[in-house]
This record gives C-alpha cells, structure tokens and sequence, in this order.
C-alpha cells in the first residue's frame, strides 16, 4: 500500500509548479510524450498482451476485452488527440472580466489551474493518456486509479507521461498512479491536499466516494436519457432521431432508456418504430397505452429510472408536453433529453423548462460529448449543476482568481467617503 | 419536527416555476417585497424586541444582540439594496458561448438557476432579506435556517418574502424557513432534491456540514488572510495597509490574521508597526526575528493557522518572496492575500502562485466582498476552487444547460462520413 499522504503532498508541490508553466511548456510535454509513445509501442504492446491474456485467463467479460486491449490503432488516435490538444488555445490565465473598483484600484477575473485531482477510471488504457493530457494542457495536478486488470499498460503509459513532464523540467509528481483499492480509499482522506475527485464509474461506486470524502466530488453519472416525441413531429425524423439515439452504440452514459411519444401521434409513431426496432433486436417494454399500438413487453416501475445500457427501451404514451416534461424531470438524471417537434414553441418550452445539462432540438441523444461540442475531450460528463455541467473539457478543469491591482487602497478610506465606488466595467487584460 | 422531505419537494415543484419566470417578474417580486417591509415595519421590529429581550435574558453576547438589533436604519439599507438588485441585469438565459457542431447544428452554453439552495446563516435577520432576494433574482428556491435567537424575527420577514412572491404569481413555496436543528439534519439527507447547501459559520460547523450529507457544500469559510510586506514596498503605504487590513474591522473573514515582512525591510517596517499597532491596541505576537525588532509576545506554531477575528497579529519576518509565498499557501485559508510592493514582477509572482481566491497588489485585504467587488451583494465567499470562489453573487447562483438545436441529427451520419464536424464559432444569442 502507497503512501498516498506523501503522494498527494509531492502532488500538491508539483501544481504550484505546473500552475505557473507557460503555455509553451505544457504543449511541449504533449509533443514529447507523442515522440515517447512512438518510440516505446513494442513496450506497451507487450504489457498489454500480458495484461490481455491475464484477463482471458479470469474470464474478463468480452465487451471489457475489448476496452482493455490497446494496439497500434488506439496509439495513433492517442497521438492524434495529443496534438489537437497542444494547438487548443491556453485555457488559464484568461481574463473573464475586468471592473474598476475605484480611482487607480482594477479587480481582474482570471482563469487558473483547480489544482490537485483524483481521476478513478475505467478499463480503457487509453483514458490513462487522454486525462493526464487533459490535466497537463489545464495546470494541474493528477493522482490517477485505473482498472486493476490494466495495471501493467497503465503503468509504462504513466512512465512515459511522467518521463515527457521531467523531459520539459516539470516535476514527475504532476502525474501519479495508484495501485490498490487502499489506495483509492487513502487518497479519499487527503481533503486538505486534493481539490476534487473524478470518479468513472456505476452510481454505487459514485455514492460510495461521496460517502467516504470532504472533498468535491464531480460525477462521471448514469444517463437515463429520453426523447419526446411531440404531437407535432416530423415521422420520419422521429424515427430516425429514436433509432440513433437507442443503437448507434447502447453501451455508453448518452443513449437513450426511455422514449415518450404524444398520445396524437402515439399510433402512427409506435407503429413505425414497432419495425424499426424489430429490425434492430431491440427489447420494447411499454406502458399500457403503448402496447395498444405496438407489440412489447408491459413496462414495471422500476424501468422508467433504470439505464439498461442495452438493447432494451421503456416505452411510456404521454398526454401532453407537460407530463413529458414531468417524466423527464422526475425520473430522468438530468444528462440529455431531445424533443423532436416542428413547434419552435414547444421546443422553447421543453428546453426552458427539462432540468438537464444537455437539451435537444431534433437531433440525437448521442450527440453529448466534450469532442462533440468542440470543448477538445472530455475527462467526464457531469450530471450535477456545481461548477461544469456536461462534457468537461479543459475550461472544466479550471477555476478563477480574482487579481486586485491598488495603489495603497484602504477600506476605511471607502467608509469614510474619501473615495467612492464607480464600478466601471475594463476592457483590457490582467496586467500582471 | 417539520416534514423536510415534503418541504423539499415543495421547494423543488417551485423551483421549476420561478427558474422559468421572466426578468421582471422576478423584479416584482423584489419591489413587492420593499412595499410589504414598509407596510409592515412595525411588527417587524415588534416581533425584534421580542427576540432582544429574551436574547439579553439569555445573556447573549453583545456583539451577537447587535446583530440581532433591526430597526429603521437596518429596514432602509435593505430596502435600497432590494432596488439596486433589481436594477441588476438578468443573470439567467444570457448565452455564454455558440458553436456549429455541423451543418445546421447549433450548440449554444445558456445560464440557468441551480436549482434547492439550502442556506444556514448567522444571527443577522438582514441576511435573510439578502439571501432570498439574491435566490429570487437568480431563479433558485432556497430553504433557510437562521440563528435560533432571531426565530421571530425572521419568521415574519420569511412570511413578507412569501407574500410577494404569491403576490405575483410565484409559489410562496419557492421560499421556506426552517426552525431547529433536526430540520437542518433533515435537510441534508435530501440529496435528490436539494442542489447545494451553503452554511455560513465556524469551520467545524461546514465540517460537520460536509460529514452529513452528499449534497455539494460551498462554505462561507475562515478567513486566515495575510499580508506580505516585500523588500520594495513603499513603508508608509505597507503601514496604511496593514493597519486597515487587521483594524478597519476586525470581527470579519477577511481581516489580516499574519503579516508577513521581508527581512530587509523588517527593521523600518516593524518599528513603525509596532507604534501603530499599539495605538489601535493590538496584541501582537512575533516570531523569533519579529521580535528583535518590536515589542511583542512570542507566536507559537498554532498562532499562523489561527483566525483571530479580534485585536490580535501574528507577525512573521521572511527571507524571501518564495518563503512568503510557501507560508500563505501552507498556512492560509485560499481566501484573500496581499503583496505591498512597487516591483511589478515580485507583484505578478506572488499574485499566480499564491492559491487564494483574492490575490491582491497594494491594497486591503478588507476589499474581499460581493458588494465592493461589483457583484450586487454576495450570499458567501467560497474558498473552495469548485463552481465559484470568493464573493458569490448572482453568478455564483447560477450554473448553465447546454441547448442543442438540429434538423434530425444522427451520430451514425457522423461516424459514416454523411456529415464532417465543423465546430465554427457562432455570434449569436440562443433563439429558443
């Protein structure tokens, strides 16, 4: 077992460091882990075989199989999505606002690093390099838990990280890897030195970490996202939009669970999609009203807050654009919901109104994604509203300081009149 | 005993209302309110004295009775900044950035309310007025808890603020007030329906805050401020500051607790200190350098991560811009820190690397406030990093939704080639 107390503090050194790096350095550090990675693939082609072949042997389910293996085609999208992020522009040190607070005295917003955090991840080895990156391009710091049947392509692709930050004389410490579950739960204790936890992860496993630590907790959540189908839907386009956001890929947090329809147009659409999600093996379980008109299963209560992350699909006859609007927000996890209506009214209620980080106007639910939404990657989707809601790219990985420029300013000078607030908005940046 | 689930979900239906309401709606709400506190200004300071007299039975102390005291002039200032907030611009639906994901495809970042704000606040009755107008003009539904001392104070100002809000066609439920302290351990376990909770009070109070719920926690937190004293600064300015910093008022969070010197400039700034200091009657405890140069008792290790928020300094002697920098970083609260110097790049040094919330050049720690800020009001200071830090005013109680507008949309178009990524900034306001 680590010692994660020493871990988080040389962490917590290291982002002070990195946080006052220039914009050149840290896309240095990603040119050179790119030239890193190149020259030492057979490496990591090797320790992931060996980490392969160890999880065939334990019965690693197929679809974990998968995620886990990282081979030539993975390396080069890593090494794509490493120079796409250095040509990103600087996310710290932006100003946000400027306000003249008095007579020679100038209050600057600025964007800066949120300093050390711990990123508990999934199978892929590939999120490994995508997070650190992120984590390096935005100043900060990083103690990172990855999947234990990855451990040793997580630990040579950590090596390299850590190799490329030393390289351009930035501490090695910036990036850190646990081993254990003990790790996980030694750096939870660490409140004073660790800013905020990431965990990738099932609801329970969430629930688990805010459970056991002060510090703030941004979730990678569940996503029991919907579509609505209104009474005023263009049919083809409602097919089309249902079928894309349930199967173009059922495995991840933005497909579609639920889909609800107006009772209006609930016959001739059940219809329709009735074939089309036959043809896509998809498992229909419908509400009383919508096995009227197409052939399913009767949904239980239970299925309209379960994210099934299969080919299965609840299916519920609504009423009118407020009870859908109530579904959602009820029963949904405030991650994405599409309306699909050709009523800009209608569109303009339901996105007003659905209490969600991301919603849709005739299109998709897949389309919630930090690549997607231009924000570069993503190091998670979060379903809470404190701090960054949705994909969060580089911008989410940082706060602000408030920088105030006086020339010997005091407040009882303010109190007493001899100076008066003219709160007068600054066009220039932070000078300092 | 109040039903805390029920409230909550009260407050929740009610806040899907207000966050939809127009601008002047809200506003209303507002000007309604300074009507009632008028029209009703006799019994709110009945029901005061009732609560003075039986605070002054009870021996409370007499800065607390000040508090508590709210009379004519307290009744105007929160009048006036019921007009001022008002006349605020609208914090919601501003459009934050837009971008063309593809073709037709239109991405815009809009500001949204967060949502249950649950906030616990001292024994000012002001406060009360202050947070709910700031939650009105924001959108959010807030459930309150006050000082046990002002209850019948602050139930009469709660049933105004209810009665405007019904007055114009809000639920009153969108603002509710909570008695004892079971409500509060109430309150905490309704992490489905409550969005954050901001106490205001004594660090073991958040502590016992963040121990006992899962809902996020922004702590109106201690204030361990410094001042450093560079070897450049300009001696009578760094006197000005200092003093004003630690006396202008001495019982708030951001009053210097430790002031840091540089030794080459410790034996002219300490001897001057010393005289000034003694004449506002502060006791001042120095380190073993500090105290070759004034008159002072010794400071003990505990002394630098001590808040004071009384007539008392620690003072520490510094052999460098770095050591000062260290000491606040370890030692401080991430809240408001001061440099004194005329050397702009000593100033630009210490204001990226110490991580506070307020890196102030040449001016009063005292500066750190929502209203000097130019942020209308605050309903804390936040010291943590995560959703917002220092002074909170609207801004801070808002958070945003991502609004996705297509013309039937697919990924699998995206995955096939049909459509390329386009990601083109937009420079328009969200249409719907």
């Amino acid at each position: 077992m680590k010692d994660l107390h020493q871990m988080a503090f040389l962490a917590r050194e290291a982002f002070y460091r990195i946080a006052d790096s220039s914009s050149d350095t840290r896309n240095k550090i990603l040119f050179s882990l790119s030239d890193l990675l190149r020259k030492h693939q057979q490496e990591i082609y090797d320790a992931n075989a060996a980490d392969t072949e160890e999880a065939k042997k334990s019965d690693l389910a197929l679809p974990l199989l998968h995620r886990l293996f990282f081979g030539a085609e993975k390396l080069n999208q890593v090494i794509l999505s490493l120079q796409s992020l250095a040509e990103l522009p600087d996310p710290l040190n932006r100003t946000l606002f400027a306000n003249e607070i008095t007579d020679g005295l100038d209050l600057y917003r600025v964007t800066a690093p949120i300093g050390v955090i711990g990123v508990i991840f999934e199978s892929r080895p590939d999120a490994l390099i995508q997070i650190s990156s992120l984590c390096i391009k935005s100043g900060n710091a990083v103690l990172l838990k990855g999947g234990r049947e990855a451990f040793r392509t997580n630990s040579i692709l950590c090596e390299l990280v850590r190799k490329a930050l030393s390289e351009n004389g930035i501490s090695s410490d910036t990036v850190q890897l646990l081993e254990t579950r003990e790790d996980v739960a030694g750096m939870l204790k660490e409140d004073k030195l660790i800013d905020l936890i990431i965990p990738r992860g099932s609801n329970a496993f969430v629930k688990y970490i805010m459970d056991n630590s002060n510090i703030p907790v941004l979730g990678h959540a569940d996503g029991i996202c919907h579509v609505y189908i209104d009474s005023s839907a263009d049919p083809d386009m409602a097919v089309r939009i249902a079928v894309d956001s349930k199967t173009q890929n059922v495995s991840v947090c933005n497909a579609m669970e639920t889909l609800l329809v107006h009772k209006d147009i609930a016959p001739l659409i059940l219809s329709l999609l009735e074939k089309a999600f036959m043809a896509e093996h998809v498992e229909i379980r419908g509400d009383e009203n919508a096995m009227k008109y197409m052939d399913c299963v009767p949904a239980e209560e239970k299925d309209w807050s379960t994210e099934y992350l299969d080919y299965i699909l609840s299916v519920k006859v609504v009423s009118s654009l407020d009870e859908a609007i109530s579904h959602i927000n009820h029963y949904g996890s405030h991650h994405t919901d599409c309306i699909v209506t050709s009523d800009p009214e209608n569109a303009s209620l339901f996105m007003r109104r659905v209490d969600s980080a991301g919603v849709y106007w005739n299109v998709s639910t897949r389309f919630a994604d930090g690549f997607v939404y231009g924000l570069g990657a993503e190091v998670g989707i979060s379903t809470g509203k404190i701090h960054a809601r949705g994909p969060m790219g580089l911008e989410g990985l940082t706060t602000y300081k408030y920088k105030l420029l006086g020339k010997g300013h005091t407040m009882q000078e303010m109190k007493n009149g001899t100076r008066a607030y003219t709160h007068r908005t600054l066009n220039d940046s932070c000078p300092v």
